[in-house]
This record gives structure tokens, sequence and C-alpha cells, in this order.
């Protein structure tokens, strides 16, 4: 089957799970999660065929990690499908509801997207996360996932494939496994039958997929976070917002990459300094002149290091801080440490990122930690879903209007009026 | 200025639109219409250069009629800023709060886009409408007019910039006119610094914008609208509906193109052609076994004839009818006319369009009917806004977060754990 083939099969199953009920939908999961445990020892097979090949490849370590399936992320996986199916489904929710006039009703109703097309790397796990996000929140969905984890991906899409066929058979093409590079391509020139492409993995993937299709892409190529220290922050938190959100978990994309110090607040960065001893520093001509750290480059302001490295620069003022953010940053996570109501007000209002804070860490910035239940991904850019994206970002809306015979003409001519009435 | 140093500074002016209070915006709306009135002399006069060169130029009536500034068009232009001064302000609603632990608050506050580029065709009331939602929703705008309109669109954008400057100087630079071609070719390369693309005219401008930006465009090229007549319809109400959808304005994007007949309706065919009798008919086979009309082709599903042309289709079902309207529809507006709550359910949740009707014309698809207060334009997309779009098609969303100094770290090692408590 080529993968146009199996995009139309997805569009297809997409129309019977749009309107599947959610206890359908749940039983389908709940029978996933239960497939997945019986049938482990198939898993546990395919996933050393993977590891020996990658063994053989000597790809890096945190690669390796990231593909192994032990007992516990198995059960783990089997959980996660069970906690899906305790979500509230997003579908059929109504946003609004109006009178237009006597018998003539509107609502705005939530409702799947259609197809989203699916890119992830090489952990395994991801297939059955997404897979499971997108059937809850009625949709079809094409996975592409790394080429490492080829034979785990194939069994888990098979057991999900099949606890879908058996809870309705109509479900059979709802997830799509494609496995090539050529087969992306493929999948980015159909923008008339894919709806929406969430690619999740480093940079580099993100930024190819943005720059090769005109399907909508949801996600965000760079992290490249701040943190703020204001003239008038409590110094001790001040280093601790510091240190935790750099040094916490380094590689995540909402570790801060450069903090921004006031001025007046440069008085601290000799404890700074203490507190981020592990982390490789680099400042501005200021910085420098304070404490003893090599020199920050232009290119150091715009760099995401995902690594035990902060770059640090000293402001002259609040807008010095904003306008640094909205210059170098990457509109995903930011914040402000300052006991003032005011710098905190401006800077969460001015600062253009997806999600900002005061006197709290960016490393809160997740779907699960905003009570989201789940997190498809982060999102940076404007339009649709932004920051945090839980099952609502893989929906959208449709307007359905209730009538008994009503035509335009007779509001046109003046014989009839509207009457707007909220109902909800 | 080159139309790139316009875009930086709109970008500037939007920081500020986008922290400027309803009052102020409001203010600045108001102050246009009065200046509107008050120079109403200039605008007649550059109106009637506009109107030289279009005679000159022999361009169509319709473009010609729209090109037209009267006592009356003035007067409901000065109206119109007036009506979205009296609109509610979207900016700053907060759609979610909640606490995701003591001292630690999450926030989801709609805010405004930034920088939205607009490409209208002739009309240069177009101009005022956009200009006046842009700044209401918090953005700046960078407005092409139609050409003809040219002299016209200078001086209704000096006003309101005047207006504009003499509320904040800080707002100058808010809302920009760009003229040339060349220009647009420029902002539809500029994707980090223009947010948001709305092109208002023809399918081909629409299309043409679509094919050659990264950029999100918000809009619909086609309007291949359909009112199905379903087995169980009232007769007489789905004459009066075809009637209505078909003839009450037919060059508007929600009129019907085709009419789908469900096979046990083909009795009502000869009574539909002596209602529809001044529009031309073209059916299928059966449907010209039934009544003597000329035939329709594979092409005629999918025209949009804005014109006093219809196509008509018998089908055998409602699935029939629904994968008619997924396959050759545009995901504009479709209605069904049916007694049967059953038809009508599945109808309404298994079209793919932005807005779906039941019993009802297709022609109450519009942002005023709806209650959005105004129109921005109607989506047929499938992220970010769909159907009419109101002054919330022109906002996105933020979170922001509130806390007192907490640190990942503790919730990672079960130090402290989430409440995640809804405080709306």
């Amino acid at each position: 089957m080529t993968v146009r083939d199996q995009v139309q099969e997805a569009r297809s199953a997409a129309r019977r799970v749009a309107i599947a009920s959610t206890e359908t939908k749940n039983r389908a999961l709940r029978g996933a999660a239960a497939l997945l445990r019986q049938r482990s020892a198939e898993v546990f097979a395919a996933n050393e065929k993977d590891q020996s090949a990658a063994r053989e490849a000597e790809i890096a370590q945190p690669l390796f990690k990231r593909l192994v399936v032990t007992d516990a992320k198995l059960e783990s996986m089997a959980t996660s499908l069970e906690s899906v199916a305790s979500l509230p489904d997003p579908v059929g929710t109504v946003l609004a509801k109006r009178e237009l006039d006597t018998g003539l009703i509107l609502e705005q109703v939530r409702v799947p997207i259609g197809v989203i097309g699916v890119i992830f790397e090489s952990r395994p796990d991801a297939l059955l996360q997404i897979g499971s996000l997108a059937i809850k929140s009625g949709n079809a969905v094409i996975l592409k996932g790394g080429k490492e984890a080829t034979e785990s991906n194939r069994i888990l899409h098979t057991i999900l494939t099949e606890a879908l066929c058996s809870t309705d058979p109509a479900f059979r093409g709802a997830v799509q496994l494609v496995e090539t590079r050529e087969e992306i391509a493929t999948m980015l020139a159909m923008d008339r039958e894919i709806d929406l492409m969430i690619p999740r993995g480093s940079n580099q993937l993100v930024k190819h997929i943005q720059d090769n299709t005109r399907i909508p892409v949801l996600g965000h190529a760079d992290g490249v976070c701040h943190l703020y220290i204001d003239a008038d922050a409590d110094p001790d938190m001040a280093i601790a917002l510091a240190v935790d959100a750099k040094t916490q978990y380094p590689a995540v994309c909402n570790a801060i990459e450069t903090l921004l110090v006031h001025v007046d607040a440069m008085p601290l960065l000799a404890k700074l300094k203490d507190a981020l001893a592990d982390v490789e520093l680099r400042g501005c001509d200021r910085t420098c002149s304070a404490i003893d750290i090599g020199p920050a480059s232009e290119d150091d302001w715009r760099t995401e290091y995902n690594d035990m490295i902060l770059s640090i620069r000293v402001v002259d003022s609040l807008d010095g801080a904003i306008d640094h953010i909205n210059t170098y940053g990457s509109h995903h996570s930011d914040a402000i440490v300052t006991d003032s109501d005011d710098a905190a007000r401006r800077f969460l209002s001015e600062v253009d990122s997806s999600s900002v804070l005061w006197n709290a860490s960016t490393r809160f910035v997740d779907g699960f930690v905003f009570g989201l239940g789940a997190e498809v991904g982060i999102s940076t850019g404007k339009v649709h879903a932004r920051g945090p994206v839980g099952l609502e970002g893989l929906t959208t809306t449709q307007f359905r209007v209730r009538g008994s015979g009503q035509v335009i003409a007779d509001y046109a001519q003046g014989r009839k009026h509207y009457t707007h009435r909220e109902l909800q």
C-alpha cells in the first residue's frame, strides 16, 4: 500500500472515529492497554531487535536509552493509554449557544480536526501516546517513527490497530504507520488530505517540516527561554529559580538558556556564579567585568544549548529585558523574578511568548503541570493552539444552525428581526 | 519608506496597541468617525479622482459601483467605526484560571496576534472596517487596497492614522498602507514579522496568497455550498429554502451552487423548476430524465457560479448526499431540509464544513447574523478560527503563571504536589 492509499484509508476511518461515542473510544484505548500487557513478550522481542541494530550502528547513548522498552516502561505505556481513556472527551462540547430568532438556534461545537500527521523520533512510547490522543479526540493519525525503533513501532502499531478493530471494525485504518523519509515527503505534499502536522523531535526536524509543507504545523522549533532578575528581585528566590530553571533538566525545551540581570541586581552575580558552579557561564561585557567568566557572542543570545551552559546579560531596565526577549527569544517560556507588581504586570503582558511566568521556574511550562491532562506538544505559533497543547489542540469548531424553514429574505426586507439571545 | 520599514513600524506600534486600554482604543475609533465626517469633502474629492480614472479605464460596472463613496456610504463608514468601538473588547479575557499549587496560579488570557496583513479589492470602506477591527483587537495592520481606490484609500488611511496619533502618539504606524503588487510579494515573504494574512476578494486572490506564503492565512477561496432535500423534507419548506439560498443574492459566498435531491423527493423537481424559473438549471442524468433542463458535467459539481445558475443531482441516500458534499464542497456552508431528527443529526455531524444548517437557508452564515458583532471574514480552514470570524479571530492566547518562588525540583522529587483546582 502506498502512503497515498494509507492517507485515504485514514480519511475514511476519520469519519467513523469522529462520530464515535466517548464510551466506544475509551473501550478501544483500554482494550489496547490490556492487549499490550497480554502481548508484552512480542513487544520485548521486537524491541530487542531494535536494540541489537542500534548497538551495531553505535547510536548515541541518550538515543539508545530512549529506545529501550523495559518492564516498567511497558507498564507505564499501558497506564498512559488508560489515563488518556479517562481524560474528558473534548468532542461535542458546546462553546456557544445563541438564539438568532425564535426557532433559529446557533451552536458552536467542538469537533475533531480530521487526519493528523505526526513525525517523532526514537522513543517508541510516543507512538501509543500520540495514537491514543488522536483517537480520543476523534481523529485519524499517520505516524512516522524513528528508524531506530522500526520493529518496536510495528508491533505497537499492530496492537493498537487490533484493539481499535475489535472495538469497531470501521476504526481499521484510523492509525497508519509509515516508515521511510520518502513517505514523509509525500505526506507533506498532501495538504488537502492531511489537516495538521505535529513534528516532535529535534529543532532540525521541526524546521524541516515547517519549511516544506503547506499543512498547518503545530509545535516549536526552539526553546530559547529566559529568566529575568529584576532590580526588585528577592536575591535568594532569584538564585533558586536560576538554578532550577537551568540545571534541574537542562536538555528540555523549557530550561533557560539566558539569564538577564538588571544593572541594580549585579551584586547578585558573584553568588549566582557559586550557585551555578557546574554550569559553563558566558557573559556580556558588564557581566564579565563583575565575575570571571568567558564572553558571550551575539550567537549565544539565539542559541538553545540544551546543556549545562548559560549566557548572562546585564540590562539597564525592564524595557531592556523585554526587548532582549522579544528580539532573541523563541516565544516559548520566559520568567521574571521581582517583588514589584508593576514590573511583573508589564513583563507578563509585554513579553510576546506563549507562556510567561512571575516568580516561578520556566520548567513548570508543561501540559501535565498546567492541568491539561496530556500534552500533544508545546506550540509557539500564534494561530490555533498556543503554549502547552492538550486534547483541545487536536480539535476545531463547527457552527450548527437548527431552524424551522427560515429564509434570509424575511430579515433582509425587515419582516423579521434577529433576537441574538445567549442560551448559555 | 520601503514595505520592510513599514512592517517594522507596525511591529513597534503593535506592542503599544496591544497594551492599550479598551477606553483608549474606543476613543481612537470614535475620533476617526468624527474626523471622517469633518473631512468628508476631502474624501469625496479623492473618490472623484478614483471614479474618473475608473471611467477612463472602463472597469466593470459592479466594480465601479463598489468604488463610489456617496453621502450615505460615508455616513455608514462612520457609523461602522462607532459600532466597532462599542463591541466588547476580546483582549484580556481570562479563558481559564487554575491553581497548580498553593500560591502558583495559572491563567490563560486572550491577547492580540500582533501584525496582520490584509489584502482587499476595490471597496474603500473595507480599509476602515478592517483597520478598526484590527485596532479594537489590539493589533497593528498592513493594508493593501485595490488599485482602483488608490486616492480614496490614501485619504481614509490619513484620517484613521491622524485619529490614532491624536489619541496616543505611540499608535503612529499601527495602520500601514501599501499600494503595489511588488509590496505584496515582499509582505508574503516576511513570515517572521507578519503573524496572519487575511485576503478578502476573489477566489484567485485568496488562492494566490495561500499558495505564496508561509504566513497563516485566514479566509476562504471557494463557497461551493449545498442544499440537500431529504426524503423526509417538507415540500414547501424545501422549495422556499432552495429559492432563498440560490436567488436572494447569488453573488455571495454563502449562496448555494448545487441542490442535492433524495431519490424519493424527485416528485418535487417539477415544482422546483417552476420556482427557480429565473435560474439556469443543470442536472445529473436522473434529474434530466424528470425535468427538461441541460446536463451538468463533473466540473459543475466543483464550480462556484456566483450567478443565477444551479446544478442539481439526485442521490440515493443521506450517505450519498454527505459523500457528495465532502467530496465536491468547499467546507463553507451546507444545509439539509428534513423532518427527520436522525437524518439531521447525522448530516450536521458528518458533513465536514465550517457551518452546517438544518431547515434554514445557507444565507444565514454570516458574522453579524451569528451575533459575532462584526465579521473579519469566513474561514474554511481547520486551524485557528473556523466559519464566520469575529474579533476573537484576530486574537491568540497566552499562559500566565504567578508564583511565589516555586521550583520544579520540589515537585519532581515528591516534596510538593500539584493541586489542580479550577478557580473559575
